[in-house]
């Protein structure tokens, strides 16, 4: 990442050593007067921003990334599809936005919560006779998943979160005060979730649950039958659903994605999304929030408290807001479809080279953009843990993965797939030779343990 | 404004009756034992969301807005340049756009804190030799501000913030649970700051000081020699400062903007700007924060905690960004020359048309895009406040301005300039009629004194 400072004019060696000490016709007060405070220069940075920090930074920043000078590095670490121009967006969503542009009719401010024709846009495409849905537009998908925090949680509340799961929703909580409570995804079930523990989380202060299907980091896919279980759980203790669909309708020919609230007959949900990852223009920053209520149990109040909230930020661009409705409509369904079959092709070739590498344990996704990898650790005695293990892949083959630590789940590392085909099998074929440099078997792993 | 909540498919008739409670093999705990708890739906906003309120929102709302239905209606109350079509922005800045979108090249995430070449290009574009800067881009100028207030202060702590003044900085402050301390503007001075009961407020919970310059509502802009005023009081004081300057440059041919960092030696400056107003784009959502800080007060704690905080939103729309360099240097002088003389033309319109009103006290604005107007109310008896005055100019004249009992300043109201002129001069004429239909001279207001 780049530094965020931009220093123009040197470092502040042209300050006057004197300062502007106006009397102002009698104007001021005596310093005296001014409530006993002793005016000296501490300007401190709010606990709020001390409070809050990507966790995928902190790790990645301590990460001593050297690549090996001698092979050219290729990053499998970034959930961002456009990165090395394979997977363009398609011409008429850029060509929407261009329309909207000559227009000149979305230049001004829309309503906070979004244009009534891009909501309405939004909540016909995802709604069905079995989950009616109201939509409002924040300003991309974390906003949307901050919006709904910040609506459904007080400081000192707690949200249960998937464990692996997307580091933003540990960062906006923490940031707001809110506890994290992590619950266990299952590799060797593809990922469900560990509904006894899920569920054993649950108390009194619990604020809502995750749910992020399909899920980054892992690329897998609930079943029906797993949403209803989910669904089941959330209904018994009456918690309600923030559901990151983000990856909805990323799903591999094989298997069919279920929007959560076409499920739910009871447990009102929000749903974020947004045009970021099935469209491939993250930068963007066009999200949606659905809320799907049908007995009324977020009522006005919830609903308000969105509309409040949103009113702190004022909505997406509107020259994008202004195009969504075309984009939805006018985007050919091969556009999908040719994302999804370059993704699970991506997918089968990275999953069958990472298979046939001992000490490895890729998982299978089903759909969006990943592939979580576990690591044997005891055969890998030379590496303390998975940061370790993905460091030293990147200065001995430079391939860059992220050590799962990210997720909060050690001893994985999970592999972008939306790299070009090329680059998926040169970097198998490095992570391979890496293995192989320093795979211990079981004798081998015993051999070190005797020298100790 | 238009109703948020779309409802697409009925309203809830459709739910099943029975939802769904499926045993997950043995998996399920038994109610009782989960600590307690005894679930029931009670999905309650949080005291964030209950304590965000836009006070514009609430008068507007509550005012009872029945226009003429004989005359058309004139709103003269939205901040926003584009409404009626008269100002549009320049063909340079969304053919810079276009080209973005052409390139293909700017669709994927942004550092949360920007594009290094856009807050390069920022930074570049405002610094001086004295008065380097630093640049992050936030997603328009009212994110820039929440960022910045963010950052420097805490719950309990408190801000200063002009009367009259930008309501954002109240709802941001109070949603954050930070104190809004008002300082007085002197209409009879050209609303410059009361320098004195400014100073009267700083205590030692006081977090930072807002100026706005040019101003919303007023349309005044500060001199050299009050902005040296203001800064001395906030180096005596120790106090930072966050200046609102998104109606930078957008003064009149017959004064002069000064950005306050180029006359600060010593206070740190976070400067909030954008695209919005100046580029007639305020939808597009591209602001930024310029950093001053030649005395390296801030130090890294703020720059890092404006990093921090950034990362919980991740930055405007990318096309917007990738754009921003081509948009600073392309734009033609003669735009914002153009964009000026409208303005002053109808400030000058305004002016004159509205001081030959009899109970009517307009101050000339040099900047910005408004005018206040001061009403006599001891002529106006019938009224109990602006609101009263502004409602009832609706319900007979149809012509909307925002009472501004909105900017906390009562018994004015604020006139946008921003319409085009035959529509400045139908409202100025009716605002005429308005008041000479209500108007009680010396004589007429002891008579209804003596009704009574």
């Amino acid at each position: 990442m780049d530094s965020y400072l931009i220093q123009v004019n040197g470092c502040g060696d042209h300050a006057p050593v004197l300062d502007v000490h106006l009397k102002t016709n009698g104007n001021s007060l005596p310093l005296g007067k001014v409530k006993g405070r002793k005016p000296r220069w501490a300007v401190r940075a709010s606990e709020m921003s001390k409070r809050t920090f990507n966790p995928v930074r902190n790790i990645v920043d301590s990460m001593k990334v050297e690549p090996n000078p001698k092979k050219s590095m290729i990053s499998l670490s970034l959930g961002d599809p456009t990165v090395f121009g394979n997977l363009p967006t398609n011409d008429e969503v850029t060509r929407a936005v261009k329309e909207v542009l000559d227009s000149g009719r979305y230049n001004g401010y829309a309503p906070s919560i979004g244009y009534q024709s891009c909501r309405e846009a939004v909540a016909a495409y995802y709604s069905c006779p079995e989950a009616p849905l109201e939509a409002q537009v924040p300003a991309g998908c974390s906003q949307a998943i901050e919006l709904a925090l910040a609506v459904l949680a007080n400081p000192g509340q707690n949200i249960l979160v998937p464990r692996p799961g997307f580091s933003l929703y540990k960062t906006l909580a923490l940031s707001m005060g809110i506890e994290v409570k992590l619950y266990n995804l299952l590799p060797e079930k593809a990922w469900e979730i560990d509904l006894k523990h899920l569920e054993s989380l649950v108390d009194e202060k619990t604020a809502c649950l995750i749910v992020n299907n399909p899920s980054n980091p892992c690329g897998s896919v609930f079943s029906k039958s797993h949403l209803q279980k989910i669904l089941a759980v959330a209904s018994r203790q009456c918690v309600p659903i923030l559901a990151d669909e983000i990856y909805g309708n990323m799903v591999f020919a094989d298997c069919k994605y279920e929007p959560i609230a076409t499920l739910s007959t009871k447990v009102p949900i929000l749903s974020c999304g947004g045009l970021a990852k099935r469209w491939l223009v993250p930068g963007w920053r066009m999200g949606w929030i659905l809320i799907h209520d049908r007995r009324d149990i977020f009522g006005n109040e919830i609903r308000d408290g969105l509309v409040r909230l949103s009113q702190r930020i004022l909505g997406p661009c509107t020259i994008v807001q202004g195009a969504l409705e075309r984009i939805l409509h006018r985007t050919p369904p091969e556009f999908y479809h040719n994302t999804l079959s370059i993704l699970k092709s991506n997918a089968d070739l990275c999953y069958a080279a990472l298979s046939a590498i001992p000490g490895l344990q890729p998982v299978r996704p089903a759909g969006a953009m990943y592939l979580m990898v576990g690591i044997e650790m005891e055969h890998f005695p030379e590496f303390e843990n998975d940061v370790e293990f993905t460091e030293r892949l990147i200065s001995e083959q430079s391939v860059f993965c992220l050590p799962a630590t990210c997720f909060e789940y050690p001893n994985f590392f999970r592999v972008v797939i939306t790299v070009p085909e090329e680059m998926i099998l040169e970097a198998c074929s490095r992570i391979q030779e890496f293995c192989e440099m320093h795979y211990q078997g079981a004798e081998g792993a015993q051999d070190l343990e005797c020298d100790k």
